[in-house]
């Protein structure tokens, strides 16, 4: 460290200071995040007054965090680093299906359904069928994949967010052998993020609405391939070309159509015609030493 | 917003994201938050993993700020932020004495004392006179200048960590007609910041000590002139070349002294000789238009 702190050399001094840390990776680190953090500090040129409403508004942030509410990951969604590191950690071959980020409401197991079940017992709202199959990169099904589903309801809101206690909107499918999975559900409802706290403060006082567009999240894997962590967006929602949490790929973007099948109908349960999403997904191999 | 997000045009989509803020400030600061975020993002590519450890990092650092402890000042200290941020804001003509932190240990009125006080009366340790003058930059007296002085203890402590109620090694003294002010203490030690937290956990694992050096805090102001909040630094002191938050400038350093003077000593019941610290204060002119 330097022993005459100045503005020229403080920088410097600080990636200095961390020279000596004995892991590689947390001085690499801690390095580049003391230019980084400087360098936004030498661009603004805070205030005293400026920099403790920064000091403020952090503490306010971790304050609003506990095991039900991450107000932090919140404060990374609408900053586009969660999709930024999702992006990083996802690079996949052209054809595979995109990525999208988890979000804060996969805190519960999905109970295990059957090929065809009903994930919207408890709603009123008319059914859509979703569909799909689990690929790889050949175009070959992957039989016996695993899919698990999560989703908001027609209000726009989680299991875990109402007081319920059972599992809804939720399940775990086994794709039968020719990688294909179906089930009934309810178009979901675009939402807001929460924002009674700082984060959605910060989003008023800069001219931001809270909001993500109808999406239905899906992880899906298989034995020797990479598994797919992302969401179906819900074609015509509102809020498609400006989600909040800047989660949109315009390769996950599905219509619900119209089908007239009476045999299908009939088989499902389901008015003839009714509402169907079709929503193929793309594995890529696994090609990691410890793949497979 | 863009509708398609990728790693390429992630950090513009989110810039633009910011563009109808409707303060110009928060705006600037906002869109330059956003770049130089995801620059970082973008050096290191943190695991999903890293991530989750940086948003439990900033989350424990919120968890333990309160009215008494705040840990994301500190964290501010030990990355050289804060005195960053006082360098910017207090760009001062040569000759003046040079700002340094105000920290966290001005939280309460100094209690004002009459030249010549002694500040350490609930201590035993040997006194220390330290006497001054505050000047112009032209090298005029300031006459009536206050100057507002806290300090920890002979063991790095200050009052406020202490159970102790009653204010102690503080005062707020008024200079003479000459500029003088003087008054009897204790030599304060070094110490460490406070290290049980997450801050001190990442000074260990980068493999950085928690101490600052020996100092004495003043604040000195007069009508027409720009106030300096600074240190004086104690020569020979331990982490004078590696202040754990950076606040050393070589200017502010000043040798205890043995002082042979037995008028001085006899006047204010020291032994002689005694010992002395002398730290003169030159304040500019306050130029802006509401300066006076």
């Amino acid at each position: 460290m330097g022993s005459d702190f100045s503005e020229a050399t403080a920088t410097d001094a600080v990636v200095e200071s961390f020279a000596e840390t004995p892991d590689a990776r947390l001085r690499e680190v801690m390095q580049s995040f003391t230019r980084h953090l400087h360098a936004f500090v030498r661009d603004v040129e805070p205030t005293q007054g400026e920099w403790e409403a920064a000091i403020g508004f952090l503490t306010a942030v971790g304050h609003l965090s506990d095991d039900r509410r991450q107000e932090f990951i919140l404060l990374s969604d609408v900053m586009g680093v969660s999709m930024l590191v999702d992006a990083i950690n996802n690079r996949r071959p052209v054809g595979a299906t995109e990525s999208t980020v988890l979000g804060p409401f996969h805190v519960v197991e999905s109970p295990a359904r059957a090929l065809g079940d009903d994930l919207a017992e408890a709603h009123e709202a008319p059914r859509c069928l979703v569909r799909g199959r689990v690929l790889d990169l050949d175009g070959r099904p992957v039989a016996g994949a695993l899919v698990d589903v999560w989703q908001a309801d027609d209000q726009g809101f989680y299991d875990v967010q109402k007081d319920d206690l059972a599992p809804d909107l939720r399940g775990l499918f086994t794709c039968d052998e020719v990688g294909r999975f179906w089930f009934r559900t309810i178009v979901p409802l675009h939402y807001p993020i929460p924002d009674d706290g700082p984060v959605g403060a910060l989003l008023r006082a800069t001219g931001r609405h809270p909001y993500r567009p109808a999406h239905i999240h899906f992880i899906a894997g298989a034995a020797g391939h990479n598994p797919v962590t992302t969401h179906l967006f819900v074609e015509g929602s509102p809020y498609l070309e400006d989600d909040t949490v800047f989660g949109v790929k315009q390769s996950l973007v599905r219509p619900v159509r119209q089908e007239d099948d009476e045999e299908t109908a009939t088989s499902l349960g389901l008015p003839n015609p009714f509402q169907v999403i079709d929503f193929d997904i793309t594995l890529a191999e696994d090609r990691s030493p410890t793949g497979g």
